[in-house]
């Protein structure tokens, strides 16, 4: 929270200790709902005050603040709200909102919930809290306006300015027939640029871009990068229209896919949770699994080293240089995979352009392989005491392995989004332990190679 | 490109090569720009085909279509287009769109560009490309609605019918006085709500968030999500309003930044280029500096091997599990720097949080350590032949390992942000080899009294 935004808060707070409630709520009706959200959760909870200043704030903000507002505070509220407050509250959030909210509740708080309100809308929640995690259905809502296509500019104008207050958006309105089929959209910039009476059907577009409720997040996230939408219509199996999605939801998409991919990338295994207020034990929970395999899998690096016992005592000085291969091989193998599995998720890499990427890498590998090799055995042979044969056996690794971590950097991502397996958990480690046994061999077969051991 | 997609183009294309014209244009008014400017990228170049489809190209979308093409396309055609021909392609194009495509292009384009616009236009786009890159003064573009706060809702709507057609957007509009200071925004759902005599002055927002042209675009891309707008104004240094900046371009500037915080915990320097399009040099001059410097650094831990050469070649089997630590050491430093480093780009850990993040990454790296630490005392016991005091040595050093990676992990990405340097550049490969260095210290110390080497 910014030194700013905090003090306004601090401001509004005083005024509400100071009972000066009338100017309380002016000021709070001129700022931000998120500001004001972010306010409260500074006040420690079981300070009776969150509720009291939630209570007081101007009504047709209320909702608005409570949708920003963490999980632990909806609780506190909802638990303490009498029926009609609940009712009021769920009858002013928007569908999507109050979903969010309700996703995160205990039973009995949900029960609670939808004892108080309207059977229509406790139907519909009832159906949204089924749609899977992650798919356009969990993300739409309902407040859209719906149009006809035999209504008049006039008509629909007007239409618009009677509902329009509830809606989420009003800047496209979706125009549907009499089955509720997804006919075409409008938007209303050219509604109010159209004459009054001229029909829907003439002015709309015909073939909007659209989500079914089973899509992924993620893909609807890309319609909406590559058609700069600001909001799409979500039809069920039979292209009837049941909801929107808004740009905004799609930016915390959007943000919440990278983190994702950031995580998997370090072997973490992804988690929604946010981290201040994550235990220990779930910390844990997310790590730990692929810290044991990665340390199990080194097992392979440890037979290969025990393996080439005799040659190591014969010559110790080559154990000096096995991490600066390792982590070289590691640095270069997740460069390429990273640069390979970003590519992938922004679609500019495709899995049929593997060639392309492969012959590219391949080059990449051999310039600053040969570079690195270079650099290396000039600073050994000038800063260290080894003899010219180690320095040449060495560099001569390095290079081998620079390339084979970047062949397989880049390979083993394309391939694994080739049968269908996520290639952000290809990344780094996985790779690094492929890698760091394929130097090793080649690093003790060259050794015995050109030392003669 | 989609299969769909791809099809819905080659049809466009025959419909073209066919000579019908009429048909062609109608169905091209009917496609998506974004989906004719990737169409177009699959022809060959040389294939004098571009051209001749752009020219065919309904008017009112030509000049969508050329913002999406890629600037080698778009060269192509500023070269082989008449003096008239730019002058309306700019024209009817946006501010922001103009300067994209200008800052790619040569020289001799950028020349001819200008020879062909109007003085007004001309002072404009010179100004424009003299803003930072990434500031909000380069993403920002100049179509929006200017409302005056004496103006009644009627004559803000004739005004907004008038001149909407060629705004970037008409859904917010900015108030402004005689001097252009931005005094307030008014959405026009508002508008069309509000009775027509009413004046903007009294149903206007007040306080409208607002960016810098020299604001850093990630700050502004904060304000879109924390505030969920799809908009914002931009002014200059004396609150003059200069511009607009729209979600769509914000999105786009969301995911260069994150493609660029992945690049760097990669240890690549990030650049703008297209992948598929950059050259061999110039993916290597953005990694090889990076793997330069890890390769040197590296210098340490062969130092350290060398200092206890004579405690190695008294039991080489401790080599065999070097590599293990060391991946263990970087893969729980990196799974701590991510984590810390993503959490406080998306603004959930502060730097002045240090202590309380410090405190539960030191109790994950305890539990993890403790576990992974008898895993693998028992593996090493009952899979291999080394001595009970070897898999002790072993295992200490595993759990000291880890926690001395978790700290690192956490304290150098919170430190650097402190001291001002970004804190993304700290991660992985950076931490591995401090971490590398220190675990191969313990391992050694611990080694020689366990073994009483």
């Amino acid at each position: 929270m910014e030194e700013e935004i905090r003090k306004e808060f601090m401001e509004l707070l005083r005024l509400f200790d100071e009972g000066k409630l009338q100017e309380f709520k002016k000021k709070a009706s001129e700022c931000p709902p998120v500001d004001i959200a972010e306010g409260l959760e500074e006040i420690e909870e079981d300070d009776g005050r969150v509720l009291r200043v939630f209570r007081m704030l101007p009504k047709d903000m209320a909702s608005d603040v409570f949708s920003y507002m963490t999980s632990d505070q909806q609780q506190l509220i909802v638990e303490s709200a009498t029926n009609a407050e609940i009712h009021d509250l769920v009858d002013d959030m928007f569908m999507d909102d109050t979903i969010d909210f309700l996703e995160e509740m205990p039973a009995n708080v949900v029960k609670k919930v939808l004892q108080n309100t309207d059977e229509g809308t406790r139907k519909t929640i009832n159906q949204f809290l089924n749609y899977p995690d992650n798919s356009a259905g969990s993300l739409m809502t309902i407040e859209y306006v719906d149009l006809r296509d035999y209504f008049t500019v006039r008509k629909a104008m007007d239409y618009i300015r009677r509902t329009g207050i509830d809606k989420e958006t009003v800047y496209t309105c979706y125009v549907i027939d009499e089955q509720r089929h997804l006919v075409g959209q409008v938007s209303l910039r050219k509604l109010i640029i159209a004459p009054e009476n001229a029909c829907i059907r003439d002015i709309m577009e015909t073939n909007p871009v659209f989500a079914l409720t089973t899509d992924d997040q993620e893909e609807v996230a890309d319609d909406f990068r590559r058609y700069d939408l600001t909001s799409i219509a979500v039809c069920d199996k039979e292209d009837r229209l049941v909801g929107i999605i808004t740009i905004d939801d799609i930016v915390d998409v959007i943000q919440d896919e990278n983190t994702e991919d950031i995580k998997k990338m370090a072997a973490i295994i992804p988690s929604d949770e946010d981290y201040m207020k994550t235990s220990v034990w779930s910390l844990v929970a997310h790590r730990l699994p692929w810290l044991m395999l990665l340390m199990i899998s080194a097992t392979f690096t440890s037979t290969i080293i025990t393996h080439f016992e005799t040659l190591l005592s014969g010559a110790v000085v080559l154990t000096a240089f096995i991490p600066m291969l390792m982590d070289s091989a590691g640095n270069s193998g997740s460069q390429t995979s990273v640069t390979v599995i970003r590519n992938m998720a922004l679609g500019e890499v495709e899995t049929r352009d593997w060639v392309k990427v492969l012959f590219k890498e391949v080059r990449v590998a051999l310039v600053s392989g040969i570079a690195l090799a270079i650099v290396n055995f000039l600073r050994m042979v000038i800063f260290t005491k080894v003899s010219t044969m180690i320095a040449m056996t060495v560099s001569i690794t390095l290079l081998c392995t620079v390339v084979i971590a970047m062949i397989v950097g880049c390979l083993l991502p394309i391939g694994a989004k080739r049968l269908g397996f996520d290639p952000a958990v290809m990344a780094s480690p996985m790779i690094t332990t492929i890698v760091d046994a394929c130097s090793l061999v080649i690093y003790f077969m060259i050794a015995s190679f050109v030392l003669g051991l």
